[in-house]
């Protein structure tokens, strides 16, 4: 059967795991697909060591690739959004299939990007956005189209995890283990999308998409990172029964979608727990299939590479059917239907639990201030830890709370730093049972 | 768009189920779809209390389903080799594509199914037969398609996992969980298929030609169940930092394919370590991807219909494809090319570490023969526990072996028995370590 065509733009590690595997596993994959997958261009300004490209065509424009007429599919892994952009609108406009691995392009620009292509009649495909090598895309939206989905959690940033991770394992602080990270190749030079939740936050805007046909809305996602997260909360967390994890979540209520990335507490026998290191793992609930987890290697060359090949795959399949007929390239055939009735929540409408860390002085009456604080905002706690101190010392006041909207635990917060026994800032971290019926 | 009718053969507990998600999320799933997927006709004896199947025809000969023009897809729910077997080629005789849950049927007579359905152009898909609403075929046919996979390992029999996890849990004996698990419904009065291993053998075998494109070859797994199993090995396991799981595992080797089903210590630590209950979980060696795993409710009626439904979304979207570009029944366009290069493999020839526990008299000497025998056979002891006794008494002696060859293990152990120091059998559990590079 006639191969199809490959034109890979980047060749940075995504891009060369991709053409490593493509070439490696040339023979598994065409038994796969039905048909041989060959790379006919590579467009790339730079070479990679780790990658022999000879007698492969090669040029510096990737424009050029976006242009040629052999090709079937350009897969796009240069990364960012502006370049990147253009080149997949003008790959579109020519009428090739688009594999992308870029998740801020889907996640801020996928709506034109979709209906661009939707125009054209060509596939836009992009597991490898998401959780790296793990075939969550495919497991939410094909695996699980059977189900309303409920929510979905999950650790969607390896390089988070792994920092979170050290510090629990090894009691360490944040800035030390994020200098471990940058030195270990995962964390960039400059971390902020991963350690501040933007990274999570785009992937994120895709699964729940996904999960409930929505269109992608990145600019409502509530985004918090872990950088303020210190070695005793997750300390006093451990002592509660909990860890600390930084999730990505999104949850269908009858006021609309819930969609926030922030640091969260999650009991210690829940299987997203026990996911280190620089793993990913996502929990979905569906209401027929109940809770199912998929867990991997959310980045590095050749797991993202899996998830392109993964793609190309369902490329070369579908690449003779007619479209109307291919899974929607967001789950549903019409994502903007539930567009008003599931808009995306605020976060000060949203409800949870939550662990505060306060330091107070340590005076008669400084806990029945705080509790009334509380209840006041009609917050009733669940747990209280003090630590023993000299009279008139600052002490850590640890507390649980049971479910809360927002809103109040704001201004509950702020009335807490407001009190003279009050030091500082009051640390917030949400909790998260994942209960099966939650 | 026109909708895809489907005709459901069965009204027990997963079609019940499948009728139900069916109709509660219809619009749901025809956007997911794209078109409407409706419920034709049910072939049923029985009425199912759970199901309100008023307005939709019924007939008490499930060939008539089979027959009926109106139909485009045949969901066999019935269970069982021989009536199943016969449906489902009729349906496929008169072009209608096939649905089913039956992992023996896909097992046993998978291979010749697969045959007339190519010949004729329909559909079979099998999702529910493996891991209930778990969408782990689609994740290692379609997912993981870029990878040449190299072990998968999976808790693939609820019942089995429910039954451990408790003797585990509350130090039971293995015929107390049991009864309980029969009053609950999780084991069938008769529990042989679940326990002694032979369900999760269907099941392993389906998984095994999906990730390595050999044919169905259900007659070569070798199957241990767990009905051996003491509360003693549990506490001992766990004293050497493992814990007892029913796995199946398949593993591509040198030599062959592993293909077998019993009892193994894996490490605490491991996530499938930490599956418990009727709970499911396949974990996947992808050479590109590394590990990945794939958990969720193994069985029951809505989770297996999750998975029914899905493959009905798979068929309502493939159903005016050309059939050459489908996603093949086992993965791979060509599921004999490996035949004969990837034999399955005698257990005799397989290699694994090894708990053995067994019941000697303490006397001077003992452990001595012991390693002398098991040094004679090249086994090589990682840890040995033996518990202080009174001098002449019985005393249990736990050894932990390194790695050796089953024909040498089972040498060394007749040889152990046929000490007149050593009492009774030795018990034999198999250690998988999981490691990623194993």
């Amino acid at each position: 059967m006639k191969p199809v065509k490959v034109g890979i733009c980047g060749l940075g590690t995504v891009g060369g795991g991709t053409f490593n595997v493509l070439t490696r596993n040339a023979d598994e994959i065409a038994r796969r697909a039905g048909r041989p997958i060959i790379v006919e261009q590579i467009g790339a300004r730079r070479d990679n060591p780790d990658c022999d490209i000879t007698g492969v065509s090669r040029t510096h424009d990737i424009f050029e690739v976006a242009r040629n007429p052999e090709i079937d599919v350009l897969v796009e892994l240069i990364g960012g959004y502006d370049v990147a952009y253009e080149l997949v609108m003008e790959a579109i406009a020519n009428g090739k299939h688009v594999v992308t691995a870029n998740k801020a392009l889907i996640a801020v620009h996928g709506n034109e990007i979709f209906r661009a292509a939707a125009e054209k009649g060509v596939m836009v495909a992009f597991e490898a956005a998401v959780a790296g090598g793990i075939p969550v895309i495919k497991s939410l939206r094909e695996g699980l189209g059977a189900n309303r989905i409920q929510w979905l959690a999950g650790i969607i940033n390896g390089t988070g995890n792994f920092i979170l991770s050290a510090m629990r394992d090894e009691g360490r602080s944040f800035d030390d283990v994020l200098a471990e990270a940058q030195a270990l190749g995962y964390a960039e030079a400059d971390p902020t999308f991963d350690i501040e939740g933007i990274d999570a936050a785009h992937k994120l805007t895709i699964l729940a998409s996904i999960a409930f046909g929505v269109p992608l809305q990145f600019d409502k996602a509530y985004t918090e990172g872990i950088s303020r997260i210190t070695a005793e909360d997750i300390e006093q967390a451990d002592n509660l029964g909990y860890v600390i994890k930084h999730l990505g979540i999104t949850r269908a209520t009858g006021k609309g979608l819930e969609l926030r990335v922030h640091p969260t507490l999650i009991p210690k026998e829940r299987l997203l727990a026990n996911v280190h290191g620089v793993k990913n793992a996502i929990e979905v609930m569906g209401d027929a299939v109940g809770p199912t987890l998929y867990y991997g290697a959310g980045a590095g060359a050749e797991p993202t590479a899996s998830a392109v090949v993964a793609d190309l795959l369902d490329v070369a399949r579908d690449i003779s059917t007619d479209h109307r007929y291919r899974v929607p390239y967001l789950a549903f055939s019409e994502v903007n239907q539930h567009g008003d009735t599931l808009p995306i929540m605020p976060m000060e409408d949203i409800e949870t639990a939550c662990y505060l860390r306060l330091q107070a002085v340590d005076r008669p009456g400084v806990l029945a201030r705080v509790a009334t604080i509380l209840a006041e905002q009609g917050i009733s706690i669940e747990a209280i830890i003090q630590k023993e101190a000299t009279e008139g010392e600052l002490v850590p006041i640890i507390l649980l709370t049971h479910r809360a909207r927002e809103l109040h635990m704001n201004e509950a917060i702020r009335q807490l730093e407001a009190l003279v026994d009050v030091a500082g800032s009051v640390v917030r971290i949400r909790v998260e049972d994942l209960d099966d019926n939650a």
